[in-house]
């Protein structure tokens, strides 16, 4: 994937983006049940890399399996590209964490892009404190054996309801994270970044009182007030 | 509605005003699910306004129709009277945002009292930032076409699993909101402040270490010294 | 119950709790739904005093019960013991509030050491502000008898998915709350606060840079660094 | 409870018995999830005798118990009296069944009424093939062991929603099963058995093309028409 | 609509028409929850009147509101066309029935089509026993009131998940109800005619020994065979 | 696997094969929500195949895919071992079927010993008129691709609730489906068939009159008895 699409994603709104969605067609890409454990360092953007758990089975969860170099959430964990996002399917279990702080601090080490779940972290607080974006279900003590067992790593999943493809590009902000297949990633970004601009007019304005009927969606008067103010306005986005 | 009923209703909590319900044999007058999004902003009084959404159908929920100045999402912001709340019946639905920032901020400027939904708000930081009170089930990325179709205004709905009339009078605080059927709403006023006023006297007695037997509900012994209570402070409410 | 052993839980986080729990055969410990209601005020430890209710019935459930001093749910602020900490099991029943301000002012008074409930609180905000630590589902006005009846006092019961025995150890922090075995609880706070020295141990390695693989958990070599470490840090805990 | 009131309310409807309890203020009286597992023999009315489950625990759930004569759910079997109904409290959990055929055998043996559950039972086929009614949510094939812990007996309980007091009577048929509060089961037999015969009446005079306005509830000349045919059929109820 | 098309539609299987739609971009159409309560009774295609229910307010909800002749679901009963079907938006609420058997006598006797509903209907087995189709979620005996108020007629409605606008055509058979757009109905009948005409040959195919891959979906090889037998068999469909 | 473990599990019933797994420690490994389609056609014990859909995405879940001959559904069918069941993971979504009667009928054709998932089947009349075993959560009528996307074949899958592994020995009868872990099928065959023979003796044994405590579980002087059965009896199991 192309940095200079990841660039500009990162500055456009999951609003924005899962509109840009909507108007290709795709209706069931937003992941829900991540939210923002810490809502002041929340954005990013970042091609997904996943990690899949299963229901707990007592001869399979096993604590001892922790201490296995190739389990695949521990190997994740050393695994995960600098600059991905880890993705990891708990099947919105919330009796237990996917990851706690020791795993956080050392994904945050490894620059990680983000940790998103739909299931909770354990250590919230701790997690919390970093800088690493984790959209999550909240926090639970118990560890991920309690409930879940690791499958595999890199392969299809399911998050918050949505696919998720290795690859695909993931955008999180303050409303959660949004799934953009890898193959719209470019247009969207471009797309997106207009759209941001023209929202940004459109709400000045109804902010200066304009009703919304005409303003949002914008008719062709206010499109036309829009290309002037762009003319006037060359750098503002 | 007397617009001196509203006042007084303002200044009664949402617990004190659901136990004049239940007294009247009304239990089913919660909305569960709509937290204030801003708690430090989140006291109201109004009539219900209401809209109501249907599941999304590829057919009927066209990105087009936000342009169509009659479709009921869009006609509701600028109809709203001032002053009333409007109820978003979204089915609990969390994959989508029932409004976003920019008509948040038009009804903020049309002086709508608030809004209200069982379904999350799309930029929810920005909405969040406003004056306008909103009750809601937090924040979602997704516009409201990508699991919604807006079928009507102004007829009964279902929200949060209560039952809302349109002019049925909504109060809402930092524990949510409650329903006061129009006809109820001038008793319940009355009475909800007295209730207000005694229990505001039986807390200062608990905190002052008198066991809840015998205080909260109040027996006759402390009855009576409320009733000295106030005669030696008729203002304190 | 031993209140060295109390003591010594205080310390331990709930994250690591679970694990001993797990260690030893418990999965199903932790409850689930019951968060802080004021997380910079959330830790405690202390044996479990039970509050049980069912549904509501209309029969049941009248307003006129809450002036019987024998009612489990008023009875139960007097008795349960300083000290103690109050599970209600709620069904997770979202409708209404288990406590409000007034019943946690007294329990605050008369020195119990938490609230815990798989369903939401009334006055939330005013509850949060006292000192007494409150694990609920958020908040909600009405009052209980709305959807509940208050069964009875200090027998087995379920909240938040797991079993509480009177008698058994609860262990609070900002993850939630964990149900302890009275007869675990000596052992679990020995090994737990072994662990956490450790895992501090570890937290501080991963964040130097250490790779997760071979630290946590601990390899052969990383286990004689902490036994260095311990030896040179006898009191660092 | 007089027998005569049983064998009264053992002939009327469960739909006609909630609307007498209707009428009389009670909503919450049916056991939703409960179905005959044999619909062709599933009609009782009983007196109701409680065992309540709570979430499994690994150290309380050991099969061991199983052996123990006061382990409440074995106890139950030969404790509860001929003639009552079991009412059994599985928190609506679908992942073990609450009885098995040995059990069922051993209940049918001893003469009792009926056993109801929100939990599935095991050996489905078997305990259908009995004469024993069973209402439960299916069958499954695990011991309650897995999932449950088997707390007490005869205390008030929850099934299906709804509350059951030891004494309640409990009345089935292929809808499913009514909770009567004891104080209000003799009117409600008497009222129910006039209920069941007028809309006999009814339901003939609708099947005989009169509209349902007016007949249904019946206005004041269908209540004549349906006096004069009571004269005329003294016997026919 | 044209009774031919409704007629066609008859023929055609749910499973076959669902996929017309979702080669047209409609996956949302198919009613969950609502089954027929008799399988070998419940092949019917009809245009849709709708009856839409919200939640239980003890002052709305009152038993006397039966009898008069304008409350929605009972004003529903004599007022939809014969040859319609009726749907039941019920919130997929469990509690209540949403018809019983004198309202499903007289819907059989004035002609009506189906009653279709995402909650369960009263009387099950005398409501099972007529030739009324009737697709719903089961029975419960209690009357729609004690969950229910009938809040209006013949507005779009949710049911089962899904959206239905008046004149909506709707097919049922053993596997459920699907919902078809009005504006689509002519071509979805033409074209699920031919596909149910295709796919029949093709199962004798595979019953016959073919592998499904080439076969089901058809590769060109496959198409040609059926385009020969269809030359052959000009009357089989 | 040995074929004679698999024919000695096909004769023990999955309520005592739980009972096995818990002796050892397993609790979850009944898969919930996976009912016998066909009551009277469902023994079986096979070796698993598993096949895991995510959730639908536009641009994934599009019709043309079906004709590609590596789409894990459509490579499934033709892939599978005679003798092997097929787990379906569907997220116990209820919107559409898994297979319909075209693929059953293949697979049946091919000699797969059953199909289970925790979600629908299409054509669900068709599907249980043949033999071949299907426990699945009833029927939808809309393909897979409207809810699902295929996502791959024969790794670890989730199944109403438990992991299922490729190789998982399945068990399957009227109360639904048991997985035994591959290394423990050999021995829960062996004392599963013992146990399963107990139990025939315990319960003539209980509708002889014999109360159940000190039959079942049974004491030593049952256990006696049933030894002297067993010498008279040794080829009645």
């Amino acid at each position: 994937m192309n940095p200079e699409i990841i660039d500009r994603l990162h500055g456009v709104s999951t609003a924005t983006l899962t509109m840009q969605l909507l108007k290709r067609g795709l209706r069931n890409c937003f992941i829900v049940g991540a939210r923002p454990l810490n809502p002041s360092a929340c954005q990013f953007a970042a091609e997904a890399y996943t990690l899949r758990f299963i229901p707990m089975r007592e001869d399979l969860s096993r604590v001892e399996i922790l201490g296995d170099p190739e389990y695949p959430p521990r190997k994740a964990v050393e695994d995960i590209p600098p600059g991905a996002a880890m993705v990891i399917d708990a099947r919105g279990e919330m009796g237990a964490g996917v990851i706690g702080d020791i795993l956080a601090a050392r994904m945050q080490e490894r620059g990680v892009a983000a940790v998103v779940s739909d299931g909770p972290v354990r250590d919230g607080v701790a997690v919390a404190a970093g800088s690493l974006p984790v959209f999550c279900a909240g926090s639970a003590a118990p560890a991920s054996l309690n409930v879940h067992f690791g499958a595999d790593l890199q392969c299809p999943v399911a998050c918050g309801g949505v696919a998720v493809m290795p690859g695909d590009v993931l955008v999180g902000d303050s409303d959660g994270v949004v799934v953009i297949p890898q193959a719209m990633a470019e247009e969207v970004a471009r797309d997106g970044a207009e759209q941001e601009r023209l929202e940004n007019f459109l709400k000045k304005r109804v902010e200066a009182g304009h009703p919304t009927i005409g303003t949002y969606p914008p008719n062709g008067e206010t499109l036309r007030a829009y290309e002037d103010w762009k003319s006037a306005n060359p750098s503002d986005g």
